[in-house]
């Protein structure tokens, strides 16, 4: 019989509980899937008393988490709580006693990643992060891994549940955002606040931890280009699609020699694009290798269950290492990227929708097409849906492949002309 | 300065081609991202003289596989020789002496995985395959560790890129199930002799490693229903696309309980269902698990590079583990397994798509829902796309669940029907 491996856990919210559920009610099945018995031996939680669907014998709850990052006996420990603080300073203590630690908090990777694992490389143990992007779909080990011989080109990823939600709603007869949020919100895949998820800051904090696997840069969420789905209306989301298009909040990560891309924006699809069929709450990351071409890894990327099959995959890593008495067999991350510069929001190239609100009159468009030609943008097609002379109406225009920095300089311009009436919005447009 | 990890290669084709490649051309590279450095000492070959897309160091080439075998600085061996003799003998002298196996063999594998993992088992040394189903699709380490902490209730893949073009290439207007093989034998998606293909035979293979994987279950091909594509006709695609299915050749695994389904077969697919999207030589596996859910995994199934990226991704895992100081890290495969039965072909249920041939009068469709109605399968649909009196038309139905033995029987009964001019067609349908 070998020496179980003990483990802490830290947090017992949603996830937290799943994963205490399975270690707990199904201990000998998954030290068999292990190759090696695994224990939880001790969680902490600010709410022990809280009703929850897994039995806790008495003991196994503390308050203090100190139960666990003091205890020798434990080699793995669990973070769940989420958000920076004490989060961090728990995550150093572990690692500071030679803890293997697992989390899926992904904003103290995003933010502190790189002290993180120079921390734990100190310390002779690893840090997994699997639940931290997409849920349950094992990316993490894909790029770290499954195409660790690939130099990815480019990385496309529906990563925000929610997001993706609500343009999937939106894009049913007569649904507005406002609706849609509301369904988000009741059906539970929006929290209250929603703003980190419909900004595209929780995405951009994914798009960081994918950066450092995919391409082996760190870049803070604070440096990327972000912009979220509030500006979307229902009606983009059906021109669009008229014009062939899906509208999806999208992670970039796209490389140019060494040169790199990383955004995230709303963007136009091509119907026929796997991304474009990925709906709901799932997510989904395209990847380009230059080995393997292009691959699609779909799944649930959030909720209880496929969250704690991410976390127990890392429990299983950890528990195999240890057991074959090895503390580190990943390296360190490959952080000697040949990424040498970021390439500024300015430079990047690509097509273009924009709604233009403006009066319909006769000369509007040529006005337009005029400040557009000045700056290099040329024209590839013109929908105006709704005519109604002297009213605001909508101007769909789609462009061929123009730089940011000239589209941008053109919309001021053409936004200050007396006949727009509110500001034009500007979608990117990838051909993936 | 790590002491390097010394390879060697068996077989030099399309694969093995790409994989030296790699290891000697992007050496530095790929070295740093494994984190230890390795070195490819010895290439073994029938035709050394070959022309090939890679320059290869005088001494690098031998004839002789025992130069690899017998050689004790060799620490993993990649077997790329195909086929089951001498793969097995040479795969069975690398295991004696100790060294590491990478294989793409999926042949190999399934007629003789279980005594290949033991002997791995005996040496302390582990056996990757990670080429050997879906190409570059890292599935095996999907299945094996990121879907790990799940109990695994359905898989379907298309994993037979050759068919799946077929089937792609006969839903376009007009093409013959021989003018999309042609097609496929022109692009060098399809040997000259494709039997194995089309048969379902390659299919099976991998299924088998996949439900060793996903249910700790050896199964022989041999001991699965097989049937392949030829059977298909241009309108059978065109009357399941009407019917809104798309037709798959599928690898299904399901569970339930402690019985397992494993089958190889076209099948009628929903047309919103995420494999009807997969075209062309693309290969998905699509797993149900307990905890995640649905998943998907999509890409390029076959190629040079695309399946030398899963074999140098195992040479990576391979690295590292060694470099970690331990020779194995994975546990032996989970062959204790809960399947207690394979449930026999005549037991499964499902709905069924049936092309019946018979000539056109009245009278017919009672004569056959008679039948039908005697074994218990009620009609779903019915649809008579062709009509001209007293010629041979087809009749397609659509029946409700039924079960495998009373559809065979019932179509037995039928095809003695003097009505009856061609043996009938019989797809599966999976709701997926």
């Amino acid at each position: 019989m070998m020496k179980p491996i003990q483990v802490g856990l830290i947090g017992l919210g949603t996830v937290g509980t799943g994963v205490a559920k399975v270690l707990i009610e199904r201990q000998a099945w998954f030290s068999k899937r292990a190759g090696v018995p695994i224990v939880l031996k001790k969680i902490a939680t600010r709410h022990p008393a809280r009703q929850r669907p897994v039995r806790l014998k008495p003991g196994l709850v503390t308050r203090n988490p100190n139960d666990i990052l003091q205890d020798p006996e434990i080699q793995v420990v669990i973070e769940l709580v989420g958000g920076l603080h004490p989060a961090k300073e728990w995550m150093a203590a572990a690692l500071r006693a030679k803890k293997h630690v697992i989390t899926a908090n992904k904003a103290l990777l995003a933010h502190h990643g790189p002290e993180i694992f120079k921390a734990a490389a100190r310390a002779g143990v690893s840090v997994h992060f699997e639940a931290s992007v997409a849920g349950g779909i094992p990316i993490i080990k894909g790029l770290r891994e499954g195409l660790v011989a690939n130099e990815i080109q480019a990385l496309y990823g529906i990563i925000n549940g929610t997001s993706n939600f609500i343009l999937s709603e939106m894009s049913r007869e007569g649904c507005s955002f406002d609706a849609a949020l509301k369904e988000a919100q009741q059906r539970g895949y929006a929290e209250r606040n929603p703003a980190l998820d419909l900004k595209g800051i929780d995405t951009a904090h994914k798009l960081s931890i994918l950066s450092l696997l995919a391409f082996g840069k760190t870049v803070q969420p604070e440096e990327m280009f972000v912009e979220g789905i509030p500006e979307i209306t229902h009606n983009d989301i059906h021109y669009a699609k008229d014009l062939g298009y899906s509208v999806k909040l999208l992670a970039i990560a796209k490389r140019e020699g060494n040169e790199l891309e990383l955004r995230v924006h709303p963007t136009l699809l091509p119907r026929q694009h796997p991304l474009s069929r990925v709906h709901g709450v799932y997510n989904a990351i395209y990847v380009k290798g230059d080995l393997v071409g292009e691959q699609l890894f779909y799944g649930q990327g959030a909720g209880r269950w496929p969250t704690a099959s991410a976390v127990l995959a890392d429990v299983v890593d950890v528990a195999r290492a240890i057991s074959a008495g090895t503390s580190l067999r990943s390296p360190a991350l490959d952080t000697a990227s040949a990424i040498r510069r970021i390439r500024p929001m300015g430079e990047i190239e690509g097509r273009y929708y924009f709604r233009f609100s403006c009066i319909d009159r006769p000369g509007v468009l040529a006005k337009i097409a005029r400040i557009l030609g000045t700056h290099h943008i040329s024209i590839a097609s013109v929908i105006q849906p709704d005519r109604r002379r002297d009213h605001i109406v909508p101007l769909i225009m789609v462009t061929h492949e123009a730089r940011e920095r000239q589209v941008q300089a053109a919309l001021a311009e053409i936004d200050r002309l007396s006949i727009i009436r509110r500001k034009t919005v500007a979608i990117r447009i990838e051909r993936g």
